[in-house]
């Protein structure tokens, strides 16, 4: 396994992470994870777009330029035989002796990059399962940042709860996954936090929403709450790695009857097809 | 410049993080920031307690052993020759294959120490100047991670407004400084954040409770609002570097005239004693 680390090419073992790197001290940093479709990049360019949104929200700079990730990326795909699977890419503000405020002058951003195999996950067909959990987090995660402390706790607690991953609510209100984005399906109508701060803006989220479009499913980006959840005719996640996932049950009760509902695999069908098109290089 | 890293001392420069490190990946670690007078530690073992306290919230095991880190500072002190200053001292959770859930099963924390001088910083007899900041932290800044962004924006935006701290604010209550806790005298009386989840418990805020009983000055320890801080009589930070600072302007306005008021000098005079003691070898 390999890794793209700060221009260069090298194991991954042999990155060494300076104890300094503003990443490590006080998880200044943000990152992307793009799906890989038979070697392929899926829709790349938006999680372009969201990681220079995210770098330009925390000041950090230069960004890396994309046209030299991507290089970086078709090479490690090719280096570890990598077909389905994610790509990482993190930048962090770089290392400098500790003190809250940004380094003045400002230091290179660290730049990690690598590509490891991940199979479609079967929850996609079977369906998964959640738990609610308090939404902690900062009031910026609209800004893709590894401050995940917030996340890690809420995905332990679904691990060890027997699920697949934790719905956060904050006042009552169903934010959005530990790893995901919640949407409901009630009365013919597609419901989901809208993309404040409250939530992290998906890609597999935006992607659903346009299909959502040609399927002729409405969809209006609203809070919901945590009854309008436990009542929903259809629950599904969205995101980068399970793509569209089925929610059966949460905290263990069955949702709708425990069944995937109608829209749900439309909206997963339709989605499974943007998949085959970049798998066979005809996509995005 | 040296480092204690799973315990071996050794150049802080050779110090090699892993990529795949909790800590750079998700901020998934906690510190401690321990002051060094004359070379000695200052109440290490509170801080010791805060450490195992902070592993504890996030099941990180096994908590590095105090006296053995007591051991490895003491080398390091020696070793780089320092007086006046602090020891840092920061576990994660290791490293391990990115996956939001604790690693399972759980691989060793890493540990890093290092010390550095620090003098004692001029606004503590000079006064400092703070600007008020929302308070844009998760909902557990009761343990002390490194998920700092929220404390990192706040610190940025005071240095960029030409000030030392900001003040946070959430729900038009002070919670506390970007790295500090804040107290207010309002006739006779001292207020300051309850220690909360909300808040940071200092271990100068601790001490300062206390010495605050030894002078007399009644304290109560409840959330006081941003009209109360603008009203104050008196308003002066706590931190293990900047000690207890008087605040004589929030946002560049001066506080009860911009002079360092009565009861912020005899609670800085009375710190100053035991920073004395700790200095000559007399304290804890």
């Amino acid at each position: 396994m390999h890794a793209y680390w700060n221009g260069e090419i090298l194991p991954l073992d042999a990155v060494r992470v300076s104890p300094l790197d503003r990443g490590f001290v006080f998880g200044d940093g943000v990152y992307e994870v793009i799906r890989l479709y038979g070697g392929r990049l899926f829709y790349a360019d938006r999680h372009w777009a969201r990681l220079a949104r995210s770098l330009q929200a925390l000041s950090i700079a230069p960004a890396p330029d994309p046209a030299a990730l991507e290089d970086a990326l078709r090479q490690l795909i090719a280096k570890d035989g990598v077909e389905d699977g994610i790509a990482y890419v993190q930048v962090t503000r770089g290392a400098a002796p500790r003190t809250h405020a940004f380094p003045a002058p400002p230091v290179a951003p660290s730049v990690l990059a690598y590509v490891q195999p991940i199979p479609r996950p079967a929850s996609i067909d079977r369906g998964g399962r959640a738990v609610l959990y308090p939404d902690l987090r900062w009031q910026r995660v609209d800004i893709k940042s590894v401050n995940l402390l917030g996340n890690v706790l809420a995905k332990q607690h679904a691990v060890e709860a027997g699920a697949d991953e934790a719905i956060l609510h904050r006042d009552g209100l169903i934010t959005e996954g530990s790893s995901s984005n919640v949407f409901i399906v009630k009365k013919g109508i597609a419901f989901t936090h809208p993309a404040t701060n409250a939530i992290l803006n998906g890609i597999t989220r935006q992607l659903v929403l346009e299909l959502m479009g040609e399927l002729g499913l409405p969809v209006v980006e609203r809070p919901f709450s945590i009854e309008a959840l436990w009542e929903a005719d259809e629950v599904f996640i969205t995101s980068t790695i399970n793509e569209v996932t089925p929610i059966v049950a949460v905290d263990g009760i069955p949702i709708a009857g425990g069944k995937i509902g109608p829209w749900t695999a439309a909206v997963r069908a339709a989605f499974s097809d943007l998949v085959e098109r970049v798998r066979i290089g005809a996509g995005a």
